[in-house]
C-alpha cells in the first residue's frame, strides 16, 4: 500500500466496495465514463441534496429548480453561442490517423501551458518544436476545431439536428419568462437545475476528474443590472475567500499567489465584480466545508479574458487540491451578463425581457387621431412622427403636414399617458458544480489509513450507509434482537446493514473501510437492560443507549454532529 | 371551463402555475419533450422518492441502486438487441416526403389495432385501403423499419458510435458481475435506477404521455432459476390485483375482461408466471394507489407473444384510467429469463453466472501429471481426455495412449476434488416505471373542480409545497409574525411559500390551486396567545395548533395522514 498514491488506493476501494469504476467493463471499458455503485449512489444523492439545502431550500423564496430535457434542437446552441465556441483543438498523426487534443499535447511533450491559445498559435508551437505523434513518430496535421457537442437527429428526418446539452444552463434561459410570469415578475430571481450534460471529450484519462457525461449542479440567477445589490450580502460580507485574481504572469507557483481576504474587501477592491458572483462564492466555501474539505484546500482562481467562455464576463473556477492531480475545478462561478437571455431574443424573436417599475412614472404622449377621412398611407407616417413634433405643429400652424397632405387640428388628439414600468434584459450570475468531481474529492478528503486498515471518515450527514447493526456473537438471543434493531431503524428511513460474520472486530474494520458512523453492538447486557453500543467511526468512542431511543439519538448525533447521548 | 376535457384544462393549469410544459417553446415547441417547472420537479422528486421508498428502502438488505451512463457505445446495444429489434414501422408519402408511423396511421385512419404486426402486414393493410398521406393525399411508401435510439459518435473518430439508452436496464445487466461481487455473492439481488432515458418517437403528439426523453425507474431483480421463490411473497399473497391475461380475442371490451383475483390465484392459475413478477406488481398496485390512484383505475394486460419486447418471456404492462387517453400504461413488469445475460456473455466473452451452492458436494476426479518427461503436444491431448477414461486404461492396460505415445501409471495420478458450486446464469424479473406519465396521472386524480375553483388533492406527502403561511391582514404584526414562522418552518426543511396580498380567500385558492395540504393562518389571537389555525386543503377544516408545536404537528399529519391536533 505504500507505493500507490491516494487516487490508485481510492480507485481501488472505489471499485472493490462501490463507490465508482469505469464503465462498459466487461467490453473492456470506454473513458469518460463510470458507473457509481450503490455506495457512489447514496453519497451522489446525498450531495446532492446537500447542495440543495445550501443553495435552493435555502433561498425557496427566490430561487426555484426545475428540470428540461438534455436533448435540444440544433437552434439552441446556434443561439447560445456553442455550435461555434463549444470546442477544442485537435491535430491528427498523418501516419497513424490517431487524433490528440492539441493543448494538452503540447503541455505533456512541452510543458508550456496552452490553455487559451488559438488555432494557429498551437499550431506555431507545433512546428516550431517538431513535435510528432507520440504513438508513431508520424507528421501531425495542422490543428483544426472539434465540436465537444454529442450529435444526434431528432425524429426521421436526417436534417432536425439535436444536440446534448453540454450544460444545465440553456434550459434556464429558455423557460426564464414562463418562470418570471409564474413568480409574479420579481427579480432577483434564481432558477436552479441538477441534471445530467454531456461533453464529447477528445480523450479523457482523469478517470473521474474528466468525465463525457456528469451531473452538474447550477444556478442561473437573473438579476436587474440596474440593482445588482444581492439583498442576503450582509450574511457573507465579512467572510473570507482564497481568491487568486487574474494575472498574465503565469511564472509565480499558484500558492504563491493566493489572497486572503474577506467578501467585503474582494467587492471593495473590485476582484469580484458582481455582488451575486461574490455570495454564492462564499455559499460555496461553506458548502465544499461541509463535504469534509478544508477551507485551506479551496481556492478561486480569476480566469483570464482568453481562457473564459465566450458568455461571461468574469470568471472564477472553484479548485480543491488533489494528490495527484493538483488543484482541480470543483464549481465555476460566472458573470454571464445578459449574453444568453440576448442571443435567445435574437434567434427566437421573443421578448425575454423582464419588467422594471420605474421610480417616478414617466409621462409618454400619444397620438390618437380621430379623423376617418384620413388616407391610410398618410395615417401611417403620422403615427409614426414623434407626438412633441405633431402638438408642436398643431399649436403654431393649426395643422400637420404630412407628404403634402394637410391634416386638421380637430382630426388629432394628443393624449398623455403614464408609464409605471419599463423593460429591460435580466443579467445572470451563475454557479456551476459538477457532482461527479465533488463526489471523489469528497471521498479523497474522506480516506485515511489507521493500524494498516482504511477509514473513510466521511461526513456523517452524507455517509451512504449510516448505520451497521452487528450482534457481538452468533449465539443466544443477539441475532434475533439485532435483526429487530436493523428493521426499525429501516423503517425509520436509515440506511443500514445487518451483519453477523465474523469476528467484531473485523466487522468494525469491514464498516469504517466504506464511512459508516455509527456500528450499533448487541451485546450480553442488551439481553439484561435493552440497551446496545453505538461506536462512533472516526474515535472508536462507544456509548450506550437504550434501544428504543436509537432513531432519535442517531438523528441528534447527525444534526449536531455531536457524539453523546445524555438520557436526561 | 365546461368544454375543456380534464387534459385540456390540467395542461393550462401546469403551464400557468409552473407544472409543466412542452420544452423549447421560445422556439415553438419540440414534440415530445417537456420540461418541469418549480412545482413539477418538486413532484417528480416526491415520485422518485416515494418510489424508492416502496421498492428500494425497504427491500435494502438486497436491492441497491447504481447510476450508470445514458450515452453508450454501439456494441452493448448490439448485444442487447436494440439495434436490431427496437424498431417502429414508418412509411414515408412519395410526394411530400413526410413520414408516419405506419400502425398509428391505420389506426387513426381506418380503426384497426395495428399492435404487434410485422412490416409486410402493415403494407398489406395500407395497400388493400388504399390509405394514403393523411397530409397531401400522396402515395405512401412501403413500410419499412425505424430505430427508435438516439445515434451520436463517442470521441473524435466516426466510428466509434454510440446510443443514448432507452431503457436503464443494460446497466444493470452490463454491471450484474461486480454488484454480485460487492455485495457477497448472494442471490436475490435487485438492482435499482432512476435515470434519464431517450427514445426518439417518430411523431410523439400526447404531450407528458409519449415522451422521446424521460425519467424510468426500474429494477432488475436478479434470481436462481432453480430456486425462483420469492422469499417476501407471503406478504402479498392475499392481495388482489385485476390483471387481464393475454387472449386473441380482443373484440370485448377490456374492461369487461379484467378478472380481480388474489396473487395466490394468479400464480396457482399460472395467469403470472414468476413469484418475482407477482410481488413486484402487489407493490405496484401500493405504490400507485399512493400517489392517489385508486385500485379500480388500475388493471395488469398480458402482451401477446407478438407485442412482447424480443428479451421477455412474459410481460403485464399496468395501465391507469386517464379521462382523455383512456387506459395508460404507467409500468411494465416483464420476465426477462437470462437472455440480456446471456447475449452480453456471447458478446463480451466474460463469464456473468453466479455460483450456487450444491445441495450434496458433487465429486469431481483431475489427473495430475507426475512425469516431466511426456512432450508437450501429448500432454495437451493427454489432459483433454476424460479422467475416467484414463483411470480405466490405467486400470486395465497400466498405461495410456496418446497418438501412439505410451504413458504408464507411475507418471500420472488421479485425484478426487469435492465441487461445492456451480455457477449459472440467472433469471431476471424487472419492474419498470415511467416517472413522468405518472406525474401527469397523479395531477389528474388529484384535480378537482369546487365551486368554480381548482383544488388539486394531492397526497400530502407528495405535494411539491406543503405549507403556506398567511398573515390574516397587513396590520398589526401579523406580517412580521408570519414571516417568522415562514423561516423557522423553512429551516424544518419543509417547503413553504409566504403570501401577504389579497384577501385571505383568494389566498387559500390560490394555494389549493396547487395542491399545498396546509394554509397556517396567523390571526390577531396569534398576538394573544401565540397560537394559528391550519387549515386542510379538502376538507377546510382548521385546527387551532401554538407556533412552536407547529413542525411536529403538520409531521404527524402528514405521517398519520390524519388532520387532528390535540395538546395533550
Amino acid at each position: 500500500m505504500t507505493k500507490a498514491d491516494k487516487y490508485e488506493k481510492l480507485v481501488e476501494l472505489a471499485k472493490r466496495r462501490g463507490f465508482f469504476w469505469q464503465s462498459y467493463e466487461i467490453y473492456g471499458g470506454v473513458s469518460g465514463f463510470i458507473d457509481l455503485g450503490p455506495l457512489g449512489t447514496l453519497l451522489l444523492q446525498n450531495i446532492m441534496n446537500k447542495w440543495r439545502e445550501y443553495f435552493v431550500l435555502k433561498h425557496q423564496d427566490f430561487i426555484v429548480e426545475i428540470t428540461t430535457p438534455i436533448i435540444s434542437p440544433e437552434k439552441v446552441f446556434i443561439a447560445s453561442g456553442h455550435v461555434e465556441h463549444f470546442t477544442d483543438y485537435i491535430t491528427q498523426c498523418k501516419k497513424c490517423q490517431r487524433k490528440f487534443r492539441a493543448d494538452h499535447l503540447i503541455e505533456e511533450n512541452l510543458g508550456i501551458n496552452a490553455e487559451g491559445l488559438n488555432e494557429s498559435e498551437l499550431d506555431k508551437i507545433i512546428r516550431e518544436n517538431n513535435l510528432r505523434c507520440p504513438e508513431c513518430g508520424g507528421e501531425l496535421s495542422s490543428v483544426a476545431k472539434f465540436n465537444l457537442l454529442f450529435k444526434t437527429t431528432i425524429g426521421p428526418y436526417s436534417y432536425d439536428i439535436g444536440y446534448a446539452r453540454p450544460e444545465a444552463a440553456q434550459g434556464m434561459f429558455l423557460t426564464f419568462k414562463r418562470i418570471y410570469e409564474i413568480s409574479g415578475r420579481k427579480l432577483p430571481l434564481g432558477i436552479a437545475q441538477i441534471g445530467r450534460v454531456m461533453r464529447n471529450e477528445i480523450s479523457p484519462r482523469q478517470g473521474p476528474i474528466r468525465l463525457r457525461e456528469f451531473t452538474i449542479m447550477e444556478i442561473e440567477l437573473f438579476f436587474d443590472p440596474k440593482y445588482p445589490q444581492c439583498h442576503l450580502l450582509p450574511e457573507v460580507l465579512d467572510r473570507e475567500v482564497r481568491v487568486i485574481p487574474f494575472s498574465e504572469e503565469k511564472a509565480t507557483p499558484l500558492e504563491q499567489r493566493i489572497i486572503t481576504i474577506t467578501v467585503r474587501e474582494a467587492l471593495d477592491k473590485k476582484y469580484i465584480l458582481n455582488e451575486w458572483l461574490a455570495y454564492f462564492m462564499a455559499i460555496s466555501v461553506d458548502f465544499v466545508k461541509s463535504l469534509g474539505i478544508p477551507f485551506e484546500k479551496q481556492i478561486f482562481i480569476e480566469k483570464g479574458p482568453s481562457e473564459r467562455a465566450h458568455y461571461a464576463e468574469q470568471t472564477f473556477d472553484q479548485l480543491v487540491y488533489l494528490e495527484r492531480w493538483g488543484w482541480v475545478e470543483v464549481s465555476g462561478h460566472s458573470y454571464r451578463t445578459n449574453y444568453d437571455l440576448r442571443r435567445h431574443m435574437e434567434y427566437s424573436k421573443e421578448d425575454l425581457r423582464a419588467y422594471r417599475k420605474l421610480e417616478t412614472p414617466r409621462t409618454v404622449k400619444k397620438l390618437q387621431v380621430v379623423s376617418k377621412d384620413i388616407p391610410p398611407k398618410i395615417m401611417h407616417k403620422l403615427l409614426l412622427m414623434p407626438p412633441e413634433e405633431v402638438e408642436k405643429s398643431l399649436h403654431e400652424r393649426g395643422f400637420v403636414e404630412v407628404d403634402g397632405y394637410k391634416i386638421s387640428k380637430d382630426s388629432i388628439k394628443i393624449i398623455v399617458e403614464k408609464k409605471y414600468y419599463e423593460r429591460f434584459i435580466p443579467h445572470v450570475s451563475e454557479p456551476s458544480f459538477g457532482a461527479e468531481r465533488l463526489l471523489y474529492a469528497t471521498l479523497e478528503y474522506a480516506y485515511r489509513e489507521e493500524d494498516g486498515r482504511i477509514v473513510l471518515s466521511l461526513p456523517r450527514d452524507i455517509a451512504p450507509i449510516k448505520v451497521a447493526v452487528l450482534p457481538l456473537v452468533k449465539r443466544e438471543k443477539l441475532p434475533e434482537i439485532a435483526r429487530q434493531i436493523y428493521i426499525m431503524l429501516m423503517k425509520e428511513k436509515f440506511t443500514v446493514v445487518y451483519d453477523e460474520e465474523g469476528s467484531i472486530g473485523r466487522r468494525y474494520a469491514k464498516y469504517d473501510e466504506i464511512g459508516v458512523p455509527f456500528a450499533i453492538t448487541v451485546d450480553s447486557q442488551t439481553l439484561k437492560d435493552n440497551t446496545v453500543t453505538i461506536r462512533d467511526r472516526d474515535t472508536r468512542k462507544q456509548i450506550r443507549v437504550p434501544i428504543n431511543a436509537l432513531p432519535d439519538v442517531l438523528r441528534r448525533i447527525i444534526q449536531t454532529n455531536t457524539f453523546a447521548y445524555s438520557n436526561s
